[in-house]
């Protein structure tokens, strides 16, 4: 099996590092045990990423002394081992690796689970450890992995910068589109997707006419047409990190109650962007956004929240959305992405990916916002 | 984002006599609830696979009563209705899933829960729920699912001739080796399971020389040169259904030892074909082949188990292992891949995936099963 995407292993001063911060904040938090598979808490720890298989891997910290990797023994050959930082325990195909971890964790009362594990080895390991209570790791691991460093900021920028030129192919006519399915151009957007440098290809929706009225809409067998509007979100992962665009191609002049709405949309997303500055509360900016959609009377279309975090994972905190107070800090990095759906008739949606810097909101999506008519 | 792989929605009244067993299954083992997210469970039970992201989407199915599927508002368009077998209930962005789920399960006391489910969504249930065990939902649905209709069956084995045709061409020396590089010919076996009518690449293993020592070995930058034998493990899924197959050539004349260790692994593997006749326990099988390898002198190389489950998931029940006496019932469809691994040497494996049948055990995969020895 393969693990593309994976980010290559740093120096291992980097994971002792991290490690130092993980055992600090659950210090702070009272957490007992943190307990890692698969997502990419683990390779932001350790450089390795678990096989999702029903073999488990699990990396099981402690609040003091050495972290272990409990790991399948065939599996065990892949890992790059960072001396200092986590020790190898690999198990047998005859042994249960869930009652290992049950003893490594002990007589913990607070243990902190990785959000992506699966939950059968949660099932598993609930008997085997008495009078314990659980929460997410994510309060653990992913507030460190919500602040981005320099290296970070710049691989997610090449990665932006590598789906912008896919986009700007797109607005210039240069991806057939009218006569083909919308999985035929997903297919071609995944390849370029790839031959733009990203080891893998997270997602490649198109969406035609009123099939965009679905966000999260299969690309199938539906022939997209003249005078339509083509709704592109498309993203990979590069070296670690990932990207994700949506830009939307009229082919064709478009009606002009399309045409007035997107001119909504383009207000309202950049808005968002302008409003996503250091200390502003997520929600802010989420109702930056809407405030535009909603004062255009198209509220009820935009039925999903403004954004979502992204860095190793396409999705992860922090996320722009209503209720949610965190103040954007340096170092967060996020989507900004209304989008006004009406179910039968047409959608739209208008993304880049945002840094929040101490010098203001930087986009690393650059390629024209507005809405590009192709000639058909 | 994309569900590539899955299986094209069946007949209403499939999904309804599936979930009618569900719930004679609940019945006889005191289940009251099943909880069904990521995994196969779910599209088996209605046709609809959960996108792998932060927003829950959870089949509640209670052993009296209509089932839910609880799905973010956005996603709802996705779903082909069942009427009869689930109801709707879409979630708001601003809405908490999980205590929409926890008010559905009520005052349940033994709850099943799918296996790959996030771990998130369990911890955010545990204390929603009072007084409830949690049992994995393998044994409800799981067990369903391991015995294969005739329809999966010819998709299985439509699979497995796909893999077989480019096996086929990888022994006629027609997939450049010398000179490549693992990453090169891996991506190159995944175009051509594509070609070949997959919609999902699962996995492409190639592992050059000493590289395949390590089973689960990550295509890489290594170049493979003359004289070394090449592992290739390879499986897609088409129309919902996995494929797998493992086969070695040797560049150029093997040493007299790589040839005596693969005469020795290719009778072990045939061996536990032979073996896997109904109502022989798994650990049987396993045995078969084992015996073999370890009489020659090889067991300590022979790290895995000799097989796994095979159908909608790549690896799930039954597993060919030592310790599991279940016995192999007509329609399980697993693989046979004994291995023999020389750390810092050689590895090699040879599998194939087989249904055990009223006539006697039934190989999908029937290219050649000799090492091929290709001219360099």
């Amino acid at each position: 099996m393969q693990t593309p995407g994976a980010t290559a292993p740093l120096d291992t001063s980097v994971y002792a590092a991290r490690m130092d911060r993980v055992r600090a904040a659950m210090a702070s938090q009272h957490i007992d045990v943190v307990l890692l598979s698969l997502g990419l808490d683990l390779p932001y720890l350790t450089g390795y990423h678990a096989m999702p298989l029903e073999r488990l891997t699990m990396l099981v910290i402690p609040r003091a002394g050495m972290a272990t990797m409990v790991i399948p023994g065939l599996e065990a050959p892949r890992v790059t081992e960072q001396p200092g930082v986590f020790e190898l325990r690999p198990w047998a195909e005859t042994e249960n690796p869930v009652e290992i971890v049950a003893r490594l964790v002990g007589r913990s009362s607070r243990i902190a689970v990785g959000d992506q594990m699966w939950a059968r080895f949660l099932v598993e390991l609930l008997p085997l450890v008495s009078n314990a209570s659980y929460v997410r790791a994510v309060d653990v691991v992913g507030s460190m992995r919500m602040t981005k460093d320099a290296a970070e900021i710049a691989a997610l920028r090449a990665a932006g910068a590598a789906v912008d030129r896919i986009a700007s192919e797109l607005q210039a006519g240069r991806i057939p589109l009218v006569g083909r399915t919308e999985a035929e151009v997903s297919a071609d957007l995944g390849a370029r997707i790839v031959a733009e440098g990203h080891q893998m290809v997270n997602f490649a929706i198109v969406a035609a006419g009123e099939n965009a009225a679905s966000p999260h809409h299969t690309p199938g067998a539906r022939v997209i047409r003249a005078g339509e509007l083509v709704l592109c979100d498309f993203g990979g992962t590069m070296n670690g990190y990932c990207s994700d665009i949506t830009r939307c191609v009229s082919l064709g002049t478009p009606p002009s109650d399309v045409r007035d709405a997107y001119d909504v949309l383009h207000a309202a997303q950049q808005a968002a962007v302008r409003a996503a500055v250091v200390g502003t509360p997520c929600e802010e900016v989420d109702r930056a956004a809407r405030r535009i959609i909603a004062d255009a009377g198209f509220g009820e279309y935009f039925v999903h929240r403004t954004g979502h975090g992204i860095g190793m994972d396409a999705h992860e905190d922090p996320y722009i959305v209503e209720g949610n107070r965190r103040p954007l800090e340096v170092g967060h990095a996020f989507s900004i992405e209304p989008g006004i759906y009406v179910p039968g008739a047409w959608g739209m949606r208008l993304e880049d990916i945002v840094v929040a810097a101490a010098g203001g909101p930087d986009p690393l999506n650059v390629v024209e916002h507005d809405l590009v008519v192709l000639d058909v």
